[in-house]
């Protein structure tokens, strides 16, 4: 375990930034951030040769990436022996208006982690990922839940990656014009793009009574989710601190 | 050319919905609609064995997919003989929240997208290429910009991919909980989530007089994101019918 204070990923010619390199991190509190103000992310991924780059849901541990599926599912089947795998999350933060097409841009946060993508093969450790995954996003609910059976046990698959090496990279500010295109008569700026939450919808056979739980205090409508996640991702963490890590948590 | 009233794409073993397969469609209509409904999207490719998945912006010319960024780009030069590829685009529309873990799920909408990616090497084209990009998300803008240089052509790689086959996949309901579980006692629905504009922020520099154009008439703060880039896509196909088609956009 390393003393540094900004603990950081190697560099290596995977993750290296080369494009706009000025915009590349690689401290872990840096791709961590993307991370978890994030719930959706792409897995990329290789199955006889062609590319796949599959949409799914994440969930962090430290250094440890984890996502799930079906066990029927072919990206992961195919990750049994383990196979090297990059998990990318992006946040589109805006659309960059400038003077010349060549400098229209994007804001944007992303954060491409690569590793080798193992299925958690032990049973108590599965279960004990599949909870992790509802305490992370919903706080306290696992409780209230009706239990896990064996059977969705076995027809869930979760997968674990640990991040070998990762960037972020973040672009976050007005328009980079050339100096001298700063005459030029055309509007230039930044169109900003938030994703928000919505009013909760309950479901339509919801029972008399029952109201939401806490799990949902962050979720408040008109808030940003990445906001609402990145705070949930601190609230796990902290109550990870207090008690056992779970041994499908391994670190 | 098909007479089909509802062309779509050959189902294969790369593209065909495993998981769900009820949510799966292969009809240009869907896979469009959620290509167009994005900005952002993720590009699965292979290099020495190495699966990458990077975000970036893409556009759209029927079957056609567009994307673009540095000369100096590891993901762009490694395409020069032409490579498989995996184009994903996903939206977020809502967490679904059931009465197990296991029931608990997402709505999204995704489209992932197969073919062989290939570097526009024609001058000209790339040249045509790069204009589409501005006029599919700002309509009228790239007679009022500053002019492109040859320099800045040079800098920029276009890469073009023709969908081979592709999958849309949806989940677009409340919580699909076991029949059994609705009288467990405890909350159950969907946080709906939402990418939306803001206000625009001009440029710092902008000169006194200069106002934002027609071009960002569909950008009206508050608007859904989806509904603004979608409505551009058909208003950019509709203007590309008026007049001929760039070379540069072959069908």
């Amino acid at each position: 375990m390393s003393q540094d204070p900004a603990p950081a990923f190697p560099v290596t010619d995977r993750n290296r930034v080369r494009r706009a390199h000025e915009r590349g991190r690689y401290d872990h509190e840096a791709v961590f951030a993307i991370l978890d103000a994030g719930l959706l992310c792409h897995v990329a991924y290789v199955l006889d040769g062609q590319p796949y780059g599959t949409p799914t849901i994440h969930w962090r541990e430290g250094d440890m990436l984890y996502w799930h599926g079906s066990s029927a599912s072919r990206m992961l089947r195919h990750l049994q022996q383990g196979a090297p795998a990059c998990l990318t999350v992006a946040h589109l933060d805006g659309l960059v208006l400038a003077r010349s097409g060549f400098n229209h841009s994007a804001n944007y946060r992303s954060a491409m982690c690569f590793g080798t993508a193992r299925i958690v093969g032990d049973p108590a450790d599965k279960e004990r990922a599949l909870e992790a995954i509802v305490e992370r996003y919903f706080p306290g609910r696992q409780a209230a839940l009706r239990p896990t059976t064996a059977q969705e046990v076995k027809a869930t698959t979760v997968v674990a990656m640990r991040i070998e090496d990762a960037a972020a990279k973040v672009r976050a500010k007005n328009v980079g014009d050339d100096d001298e295109d700063g005459s030029h008569p055309v509007w230039a700026g930044v169109v900003p793009v938030r994703t928000v939450i919505g009013e909760a919808e309950p479901s339509p056979r919801l029972m008399a009574g029952i109201e939401a739980g806490a799990e949902l205090d962050a979720y408040r409508p008109g808030r940003e989710l990445g906001a609402a996640l990145a705070g949930l991702q601190r609230g796990y963490e902290e109550a990870a601190g207090r008690q056992e890590r779970p041994a499908g948590i391994a670190r």
